[in-house]
């Protein structure tokens, strides 16, 4: 079947990759121990300090987003180690679910799918820990920032401030793979320990590359740490980018790529990308509310600004309704994972995105709900027009500085 | 200042040039005289003819379309003749004037810039050219297809039965340049005798190649006709076509990229291609009207399938709308051209275009206009996606073939 | 400092990645779980098996060739199992290392670096195995099948009959990173049980994928290895791979490139690929011995087919030589590696690489050695080409099949 | 038939395009109204002054260089005009032969193939045309500066101090197709009346642009000359390039490569991208004269620095010597024209070229010699390597500033 015009590739990461990106990943790959990688590797270990806001190192994985979460536990704990992990989505319990293949002691706290980490059930938590714990305490937090399966954002800050209340030593290890770049997310600021990441989403290339930025505290806990490692191992990749080189054959044509979009972020300013993500993210949604649809995320400070979960009415499958949209309008949209399976769809609004791709993606989203005969009222487009319109109103205002 | 996102580039030409031409075109320049290149000649000369719904042959020019309008005239005209234009649009008056400057005794119908060419006055003024030429007989009609300009295309089959009522022997010459690949174009079946295009607009190509498709008619009489021609002379360029090749150094580069655009057309197939481009425009219309602004063209079957040129309301200027939508929302609309500067601007709606990119392409005029502080009734996205969705539910209703 | 013309990637991997390639990889990324992408999906996977030469499941890793030796371990073996492997060269040490510091009992065999795995060897301690292990029998062996980083191919089938006449039950682990899709290597014939491979090397790609090829036996062995994995893990990657799809995030763009050199090779037919490597190392052997200078390998039958490691004269430093090469020339050679830093360099001829690229390769060899002072005799570049045109004059003689 | 490797396209042009041109071209076409082309357009107007060397205006044609030809002649003279022309080579021939198409009193002064235009016979040819012309002065001369066709250099400074010592009125007309960007060429100084130029030598891009120079001479005489011109017309292409536009529309993905292309040879600095081509031809030529092969050109002072036209031994067809290099050896040489037929191939050594592809060049010469069954002496490519050694060693000598 042939499908005309440009693919709206709206799942909530990979997203659509600008050409420019493309362009610089189609260049011919350079010897990866010469002079002109040594200036590559020490501009994008740089950048992507910027990016996850930190002084510390943030090394680079020629893996998936998976792959960095395997990194992030076994570089800091040993067999047998307790973790707390919550059972909010299907990405935090996979997490966790590696980490136990990995053999460590995961307590998965139970949790909705509609909301984040409790900040409060955390405290109260850990508070316990140190009471009970009997020489075992809880030595690692699993938390992903933005749940990408539900559209749901973990308060972090908040749950920084109830581990700092608690007194309690855990790790705070966090994943960022679908935020990192589009939400803002302070590696430094808000005492992450490790906080991992994917080339995928906000970063704006294809997958294939992944991320660990490594606290003090962390490295610390790695000299200690006694799951085998190899692979995934910081102190030899850490000793090769100090001189912008990495311990085993790096992803070069990925990192010629990673370099144009941290110069890309840049550009913008990662405050103008933030704010940006966030206008689109609530248009998004003005959209799915006009049209009489529900929004996964109960608690409206913790909505995505990257993707939104929209559960289907009873009865229609979401599965066949994502179909239809990909072959009449050229447009894929994220399935519903886990046990969301069939009865969500999800619409991502991250990376290189702006008004007019949302425009289209959302007027998509409407024509495939009339064509699958799915219940609805019609004018989700214009709710989110007529928001972005004000929006861009009131920042056009004199005294209003838009960005 | 940083854009970010997909840039919508909904002039009407050069038009969104589908990834897979660009990276058809990035691929390598080969020897224009091995044998690789004449495979490659060879097929885009033969899909040429399918494109142009002709058996005769088609030359391509390394050139814009300018060129193939010069091509047109030195290849069939003598100094002084005698041809006929028709003052309907920046594009007829702009060949009118090439033609002018190159000798040749232009008589420039008058006409209004809201209508296309009109088949009555055509024969009336060759059967009067019949009755009182004297010797002096029109050569040739100079007519534009589809007038970008203004968004008017022109009724070619009823011109073509006006030409031959009137028995007038005169040389049907007509610019597809935006046409071709879009709207139905019948070299063969509507007697033209040169049809001229270009690459850059239904081709789906950046521009740079241009073509003449020949008649015999036209052919013949290029044997007799004396203006001076040397790079655009069609008997060089049809003997090296036998082979594959060119006589002068094609735009090896830009044939890698038709060869592509070709294929893509032939796998949508021609018939789907057209269809998709009215139902497309008539949505475009849709939400011009329901905002309540004036389509600049007259005549319901005279609209054009590949851009609609809007009347922008009195005291506001159309290039200021458009530098505002340039600016905010990353789009770049076609400005009023000619006496229709800053008067009306143009939405292309062409080439490797779908619904989605057409949704965004009103939401971007639609926030736009409210931008800009331009008068407009809200809802021209919405009527156009009511449009859109009616045609999706009676196309997928039992017994009714879409495509 | 601007260098002109072609770069020459002559190091052994990353190799000259075809334009081809690159143009394939440029195409924007699919959502991972749609039906384009299971199309995708199942031609590579079907593609590598061709590759592989096995009927056998080949899995496919988001990472570099490292990974995949860790993924042949921890799929296999349980903490403490002891295996064998050969200090024969850099990388046939750094896996003996990665497989200790995942915690297995490694007994590393000493070895010149001027030789392969020796097979008389192999038996002699397998059988001593059989005879003295006390319940702890050597689980794997892991055979590095050509060594990038000296420039010799262990007989793999000599190492297997060993095994087999020793009736000793370890599984035959095989590093084939250098020598998939340049030297013939057989996984069903020779019975190997992972062999293990990268994407930078024979396969023409850019780094960044990996491979493991799994026999029966291997993946018997997987059902009780207790060795931690998660991201390396088989069975949910076999599970996932059954529909064309992965169980994370894939690193969609790679595998486009990979679909295209997949066809390449086939295109090409393996024993062609394996021949045209064979005659071309014939060549640069030949340029190397005409200067005088000493091929590291001392076997005539462990020769490599993909990259030639040549011995510097005493007192002259090899990356010096290599800089001046850089510098001058354009052409990134190999460093020496390991206890071979400055000793050696290395000149890569693998990958998409034919004669006249050799001869350029061959010819900044011959320059940078007279820039860098270091002493040779003239005339090895003419010794490539006598060697070679003998081998043309051969092969269209009459009733020779060259292919 | 599947050729593996980089192909080697060494026809004098089209030349081999760096990749990072071609993925400059590769960008998605923008508005060719749009601010953001005016900034393309300023940059390439400005970067090819400086390429002519000269602060007078030149203009772009989306069109080959025939068309700058063309351009050439309707710009500046009228119906019958006197021009002469010099039957020194196909490509001096052809633009005689375009003249007298054009309705020009074309004066082709024979010539052999094997020299440049003689500036001493200009000299004699243009103080008679004063004595005898009885009012019909020739108007001007149109000179090849380096023929494509024979690897010939006419001595353009000798030329010119021809015409002035005649005190002369004729403009010069130069077609600097081959030699722009790669040797030596002085608008200005030289005093040329117009010099033209392709974008597919030295300027590195593929076909499709082409270029006039233009001085106040030739400027002014164009208000006068009377040939019919509208596509090639400079005065609305230089009154639309004052904004950075042009009058028609233009190749706009060609002017992506050509700023690419322009910013390189910027970088490299003119007289070092001339002192790299003399160098190379002058390793080309040492080949050729080692094999025993006869060069073309005749004359020391005429030795083209981007081609090397060579004379095959009687008895031997060059045209199948040139498919078997292609067959076997992937690479493409240029054939013979018009009168050369079959009787020389030519190895073009222009453009984005170094040191490396001119030996694997000369080796696939080597080869191809012997597959073909030619009589040579064996030993070009080992002449070329001590040249380029020697040159190498001088350059590196203290005191010795190489570039």
């Amino acid at each position: 079947m042939t499908r005309r015009g440009r693919h709206f590739l709206q799942i909530p990461g990979p997203t659509n990759t600008p050409d420019r990106i493309l362009r610089a990943m189609a260049a011919p790959t350079i010897d990866h121990r010469g002079p002109e990688f040594a200036e590559l590797g020490h501009e994008v270990l740089a950048g992507l300090k910027t990016v996850f806001q930190t002084a510390s190192p943030v090394v680079v994985y020629p893996a998936s987003g998976s792959g960095a979460q395997e990194a992030s536990l076994v570089n800091t704990l040993s067999p047998g180690d307790a973790v707390l992990a919550f059972d909010i989505g299907e990405f935090s319990k996979n997490w966790a679910e590696l980490a136990r293949r990995l053999g460590l002691d995961v307590e998965l706290m139970p949790g909705t799918w509609r909301r984040g980490v409790d900040p409060d059930e955390v405290a109260e938590r850990l508070a316990r820990d140190l009471r009970d714990h009997r020489g075992h305490l809880i030595k690692a937090l699993l938390v992903v920032h933005n749940e990408t399966s539900t559209g749901v954002t973990s308060r972090l800050p908040e749950i920084r401030r109830a581990v700092d209340l608690a007194r309690h030593p855990a790790l705070l290890l966090v994943d960022a793979v679908s935020s990192l770049g589009s939400i803002d997310l302070r590696h430094d600021e808000w005492r992450l320990d490790v906080t991992l990441a994917g080339s995928q989403k906000g970063l704006m290339l294809p997958p294939g590359l992944s991320f660990n930025a490594i606290s003090a505290k962390a490295l610390a806990a790695s000299k200690e740490a006694r799951l085998p490692r190899a692979y995934w191992a910081w102190d030899a990749m850490l000793a090769a980018n100090v001189n912008g080189f990495f311990p085993t054959t790096p992803s070069t044509n990925l990192l010629f790529g990673l370099r144009e979009a941290l110069r890309m972020l840049v550009e913008e300013g990662l405050p103008a990308v933030f704010t940006r993500h966030r206008r689109l993210a609530e248009a998004a949604r003005a959209a799915v509310r006009a049209w009489g649809l529900e929004i996964l995320c109960e608690r409206d400070d913790e909505l995505s600004a990257v993707v939104t979960t929209v559960v289907m009415p009873g009865g229609h499958d979401a599965d066949r309704f994502r179909a239809i949209v990909l072959d009449r309008f050229n447009m894929a949209l994220g399935a519903g994972l886990g046990r969301l399976k069939g009865r969500t769809f999800r619409i991502g609004h991250l990376g290189d995105f702006n008004e007019l791709m949302l425009i289209g993606t959302l007027g998509g989203v409407e024509l495939g709900l009339a064509a699958a005969g799915v219940p609805f009222t019609r004018g989700g487009v214009d709710a989110a027009l007529a928001l972005l319109s004000v929006r861009e109103a009131v920042e056009s205002a004199p005294g209003v500085s838009g960005r």
